[in-house]
């Protein structure tokens, strides 16, 4: 436990006489870390994600880091009371990063937040500057986590976070358009009156306004629909299915204005990520990754793409057959996100 | 569905094309709202206790009301949002209570929150204003539904909810001491390292500041802590155990002071009374119940007992054994609240 | 609860001086059976059943039913016995039906059990006797309950509920291919190194021997393997994954010849459908269910389709585009069922 | 994976056409083993055991070994049928110990079955030299596993378990009289008419007939019932609780009368244990542990007192207070079985 690790009661009591009493020890209680989940950042989206990762028993050790020391501990304190109500969890909180020592899986929410009607390309340069300070520190207690990203521009700070810290592309994976996704199936679900999980389809791209839903791909039980309505997704389709993208992509600034910020759809797909990688799935995710040499691509981009994801981060990338415009879109992304890194300073 | 249904996508398409061909219908859907929860109030505690019903399963069937559409339709939507990561939990919201129709459970929130360093007996008569607008109509939609009562100060308001809504007393229960007694078995579970749910103990009485630890009950394994030390819980006792029961009564004001307000350890409290009730549980929680009539009180009252929880709500109220010192202060918390109440204007 | 029911201890204890000092009654306990599921047949395929119920969360409350009276009472003390285990779950059995009422959804497994090596179709009259005494009296006590069929030949036994029954038939459903489903997309995750759930793909048909793979909607992430393979699932494939299907259909037989019979994969089956329906999830399950109409069938027979499931049964069937071959399959099973289907005595 | 895995189809497909166009491979999946849980022996508790853990999320990762080749692949493959029910994990089975290997906890439910009015005492010689087989082959692949013990005589059984394997004793634990606790709870429960979770009460010492009731830590929210009926549990109350003890003490031997063996129980207590350990919970339960110098016994036998365990297994026993009688008992069973394993042969 490091020094400075926020605590209620001291760590460490004093065996008093009434512990002498009740307990005969036998040997010290152990920190095991072995499903242990760091995340960095406890603002809105950060304290979502520990939330459904406890709730949902994705782990039971969770250590918690960021800046602001009042409200670190106010979260911790919070999510202590409420041990009982969960099943044991162990619940840290730092400033210091000590506190993520032996992390499987770093989650890193932290950063600026988009602020309504803010592109997310804005915010590249401040943000790079925080993960600047926060990576090297992970990698150091954790040398062999894997990091999942959800800071925002999401796919660049992937990058970014990549060449900071000097880890194979493997381990380095951002949360994506796997948020958009299930945003596009929940709009397929009220569409159709049929169960979210059994509306399957993907968006992938760019996190946001250049996203692409990957219409070929959309189906129920395997039948899909632009074998129904060929025109699906265009915009010569008389019964305009593209819009349920377009609300997709009008979904986070819509959230943001209504309510100020997202936080339980963003907390929930990252414990969904977590969950896979630490249970070792190999389950199917898109999340944003290298993609040099896929559809054509050549350049040092992360873009989302549908992607297999273990105990090692990302094994291997489905091939999606694309059309034209979907490449087009795609590579268009991919120059962007080349154009914007390139400005940026280390 | 209610008209006015805040909803992102228009919730009976008309057939289209396209879904002609995928669907044959061969009866319509149901609304079966079996084990409805509706909770009223989408601030920090409300959205907590819903996203903690939807992560831990307690629910599929969720209905939110609030009187500020904006946050309120951006809550919804995000939870929507994740349909997808949970169990395709229906999910709606409205400021019109039908939205609330045929719920098992009515959770209350709504009020003004508690301000840092404001006494709960404050909040009295702002509240009691609130809740003669909200409870009739949930009676009315919901005739049959047990009331959970969350609201500051939430022995009062209890009391104040039985009186509006004509309810059987079993039927209307405060959250109360559930959550202080959870703070206190996370605290004992510190100095002990032992998993909170291990250790055993009740704080009673008033929710907050003047709440009663049991202190004979406290126990690990059926081992009373009161038994290796006479004086636990007392100001002579060397070992000071006193001091987290004063850490629990601060808990409160110290989270509130760190990040502002509390919310995950209401809403896991808030979700475990609910899904005892729901599943018909017979189990027991410190929850505030009228009291007129246990240990010699007289007073028309709410304060919290350990209670027997199922679909109807309270069965019975457990005897606990308490010492002189216990039911002074119990007393004089019931003489308190009847003062409070005897003011309040209806 | 019936006057027969097998209980280790008395349901309705004297209140004996020790109980009137521990508990103030406040109204009498609640006998609520909101979620409430019956089984019937408590052999091997129905404990799997109420066991994954039980330890998946999908309901609080089993009543079972067999005929043989002392293996039932021996399997409900066992799983009562483990009560403190899970969630508080009521758990009933009896020989009278009458501890079945008010259930949301029964399930049916009794019958004499599939031998090695004997065809489905044997066992029809035999069981059809058997249903003859257990669904009417089901239906009795239940009589909003949906019906969920597992004896065996599942499809003919599913038709003979519904003649026996006289319920609407989309509240009459058999098993069906949901098991054979699942058991080909564990085959495909296997060759492809991807998780089960990842791997989507239907099997329809007749339960067993004659099933059908739909190979044209096998896909991951949306991507069609008949779109990379186009001789897929057929005799000319040099990858032959047609080995998968006939793997699926030697599975039964094989794991009947190895540990006796067959229980834990029906059992998860039969929760994951029971779930589906008690949430009123409208969720995708190939499911037997009535088929004239469908696919150019002109008999009155079930067979699994793809159906969209709720609290209601069968909202709707989902219209999977199906090849010369596939619908050849599916038509001779029709008219096999109604074969075997005219030769019952009821 | 080991060579002899059993496995339906080839682990390790050559890269085919179809699958190449579907993959970018990125790097090799892993095989993480960290909350491998290996669970010895396939008959019903075995299995009851392991469809506990897959069922309730316990792990994601078992490897089942049993000596009986068919049994065992036909249970395996029944499992794997229902991967995409559960949460993809992993089920892998061998007659060969090195699919064990990298263990967190092994589980060891071999040996004969007790037989109808069979006593635990006659079976341990033959059960010490299948122990002698297994424990050695387990150490070997798993040398930092903790062991948990149900073979019966479970006390004895696990003496023999830490003295062949030369493990330190907290890493040794048998079963014990958490099932005797759970039952004991259960019947409270039915008593009381009160949740078996909030029913708290302890059975320790030896599991079986001569185990021993501790009722002076029985209570329901912390009210001890001795304090309201201080005859509890003796020969002269006239309430007659002592029954509830002999029906505990007669609970195996009617399970086995009644449905041929005991199973669920014991399976859920299996999987309680194995939870505390791999989450490192801290928390308390009745388990068989290394008893010289507690409670006046210099004997070198393990018997059930309460204790704490985590991830090294046992950190702490808890020192209840017992009276003489229960001392008595304590102390004649110590001797009992100290006796016996005087003569057992290694």
């Amino acid at each position: 436990m490091p020094a400075n690790n926020i605590n209620g009661v001291n760590g460490t009591p004093r065996r008093m006489a009434t512990l002498e009493q009740l307990f005969q020890p036998v040997q010290p209680r152990s920190e095991d870390t072995y499903n242990k989940v760091t995340v960095v950042g406890t603002g809105q989206v950060g304290m979502a994600a520990v939330f459904s990762m406890l709730t949902q028993g994705v782990t039971t050790n969770i250590a918690m880091v960021d800046v602001m020391e009042d409200k670190l501990k106010g979260e911790m304190m919070d999510l202590q009371h409420g041990s009982a109500f969960m099943k044991n969890a162990r619940i840290q909180a730092s400033t210091d990063y000590a506190v993520s020592a032996g992390s499987k899986i770093c989650v890193v929410t932290a950063g600026v937040r988009q602020r309504e009607g803010e592109s997310r390309l804005d915010l590249v340069q401040r943000n790079t500057d925080v993960l600047k300070i926060i990576i090297p520190q992970l990698v150091k207690y954790s040398p062999d986590a894997v990091f999942v990203i959800a800071s925002n521009p999401v796919d660049i700070l992937t990058y970014v976070t990549w060449k900071i810290s000097g880890l194979p592309k493997h381990r380095v994976i951002g949360s994506g358009t796997n948020l958009d996704s299930a945003r596009f199936r929940y709009l397929l679900s009220e569409k159709l009156h049929v169960a979210a999980t059994s509306c399957h389809g993907y968006i992938i791209g760019e996190h946001g306004d250049s996203s692409v839903p990957v219409w070929s791909g959309v189906n129920v039980a395997g039948v899909r629909l632009s074998d129904l309505n060929a025109k699906i997704g265009t915009d010569s389709d008389p019964e305009n299915w593209q819009q349920l993208h377009d609300m997709v992509v009008k979904s986070a600034y819509e959230v943001i204005k209504l309510k100020g910020y997202t936080s339980w759809a963003i907390g929930l797909s990252l414990a969904q990520l977590t969950r896979a990688i630490l249970s070792n799935a190999n389950s199917v995710h898109a999340v944003s990754t290298y993609l040099k040499g896929e559809h054509g691509i050549d350049e040092d981009v992360f873009l989302s793409l549908p992607c297999v994801l273990g105990s090692n981060g990302v094994s291997d990338v489905i091939r999606q057959p694309l059309t034209e415009k979907e490449l087009g879109q795609l590579r268009k992304s991919a120059k962007l996100m080349s154009q914007v890194q390139s400005g940026i300073h280390y």
